[in-house]
């Protein structure tokens, strides 16, 4: 039997990475809400998505993270909450987790005759019987679930030094709050923003494309995955409501888009037919400049540190026990290579 | 009669501006003190400053704001503490007053006679006598005291927009709660520090120098403060024996380090001889890059919006009643001009 789609309210919308989950999330048929804050909704700068919001159907909802009554009632409403918040209020995602409990409608449901459904309050996970049925047969009850703001590296995964340790710390503590809720969740880890990390070639100290130079840590060699942003909403939205996703991470690492910063300059360079000089920094000196950068630029360094001094963006394999892979589960989307996001500067 | 020099104690000094102020505070002699974490005496990355500070004569005390008793055994053999924690550990300074208040020391004195003190617990600056007289009278048993971690624009007359607001708010929340324990204070506006924006000639979106194009936000005639911070540590240590600047915010302007950003590009093609194509854009354009971009590029973006579009580093007098101007106060000190710098990359 072919399930309705799932409602889905996104907290952080209008974001950096929120309004394309929004956009993705209209677009596949959900029934989506958004979250708006009221300084928001007055901001000149915000009109324009708003609108586009409102065009694709989405409902607008007036609220935020602090009015907790009102927070309760939308995710009575909903099946799934995704959050897109902003570093500033990742820390405050605890008055989600909060929300969501009083709710009570976003928790694991065991269906053990296929008709009927027992709510699970706080599964033991350890001991309970009916908790491990819950974590085993998660099928269509088990649908409703809490993607808290991610988008990045694996946090429980990462060799960051400070001060990206204690920004990515954050996310972890959220990630044991959610789970020491029992509240049903994926985590999205997309890696890189093609957007944000393409103009510039991935360089850590400039937001432009090389002239002559090109600025290259460590000997170049690691893999990092570049994802498009609109990519990364449609691969999010396709997890809300798939099984083989709840309660792991979703990794995207697309084939097309796994490239060592060496083999992106060579891309690049293959597109432009220039050549260019390539500065390599050893990590020696790049921690050095890490720990003398002010912030926030320090934290810009040493995400950079993460993935091409330390890897980790491709460093493990992903095992069945905690992680997919998106386009694996989603053959059918056709995302956009790093190849051909190059294009676009040409 | 000459008062021996205040003992200081650092919380924070291996950081970007924190060693500037360390090295300043053993330049002039201070008895000086380094709290340092364990982390840090055992980061390899950090073994250099640590010698360096040894060599000066620091004494390196092993703790974090984390541990309370110890941090109010060391506060208790100082005469000064000043703050240069990064922004993750802003908010945390609430640990550093409260054991200020437990320590005891630190706090408003009052020489009725001339020879006995008397301590004011907790003065009402309303109504009390006693406090009438210690916020008058300050001169030299007022000199103990608390610098929080600042250093940047005054964040309590700022137009900033979020990100850089909140970052800012949690500065200004920890001058209420300081001033709320009624703690003697110095808040030094240091501006923005040379070594961090004149290496690309103050452009939002790199970090190098420009080859062909400049990018100027707005009409490029706001004025903005470059400091060097050797010279940020030499103010900031001149002030902690100086009762003209207890209970003030203490504002670097120096007349040679004030410039627009149209006024910073010609300095640099007169030195340069080349010229620049100036590429200008609108307020309305970079609020709109700002609010697109991710964390933490948009505190970046945010930060040059505050100082380039709304002036925030000149947009206002200093009145006596709250505040005092480095340059003025201490003409002796050389600093070192904006032009003085730039001659550094030719």
């Amino acid at each position: 039997m072919a399930a309705e789609k799932s409602r889905i309210l996104i907290i952080g919308g209008t974001g950096y990475i929120g309004k394309f989950i929004v956009k993705a999330s209209a677009r596949a048929g959900h029934p989506t809400f958004a979250l708006i804050r009221e300084s928001t909704a007055a901001d000149p700068a915000k009109a324009k998505i708003l609108e586009e919001f409102k065009a694709s159907g989405v409902t607008l909802i007036h609220g935020d993270l602090y009015e907790h009554e009102g927070l309760v009632k939308i995710i009575k409403e909903v099946d799934v909450v995704i959050s897109t918040v902003g570093q500033g209020q990742l820390a405050d995602q605890t008055k989600i987790i909060a929300a969501i409990k009083e709710a009570g409608n976003i928790k694991l449901r065991v269906s053990s005759t296929g008709s009927s459904t027992i709510s699970v309050g706080d599964p033991d996970r350890s001991t309970g019987i009916l908790a491990s049925i819950a974590w085993k047969q998660p099928v269509k009850n088990g649908r409703t679930r809490f993607f808290p703001s991610e988008f990045g590296n694996d946090v429980d995964r990462t060799n960051a030094l400070e001060p990206a340790k204690t920004a990515f710390g954050i996310k972890v503590q959220i990630r044991r709050a959610i789970e020491a809720e029992n509240i049903p969740y994926t985590y999205v880890s997309s890696n890189f923003f093609a957007g944000y990390f393409l103009p510039s070639l991935a360089q850590a100290t400039t937001r432009s494309l090389p002239t002559d130079k090109v600025v290259i840590l460590g000997d170049g060699n690691a893999k990092a995955i570049f994802n498009d942003e609109d990519d990364i909403g449609a691969y999010t939205i396709k997890a809300v409501d798939d099984p083989r996703t709840l309660n792991k991470v979703l990794y995207l690492r697309p084939p097309a888009n796994i490239y060592s910063h060496n083999e992106l300059v060579s891309l690049w360079e293959k597109k432009t037919g220039k050549k260019f000089e390539r500065v390599y920094i050893s990590e020696e000196d790049f921690v050095k400049q890490i720990k003398e950068a002010p912030f926030p630029v320090n934290v810009i360094l040493s995400i950079h540190h993460t993935v091409f001094l330390k890897g980790d963006h491709t460093n493990f394999e992903i095992e069945p026990s905690f992680g997919v892979e998106g386009s694996q589960l989603y053959p059918d989307i056709k995302y956009t290579t790093v190849e051909e996001y190059l294009n676009r500067f040409l």
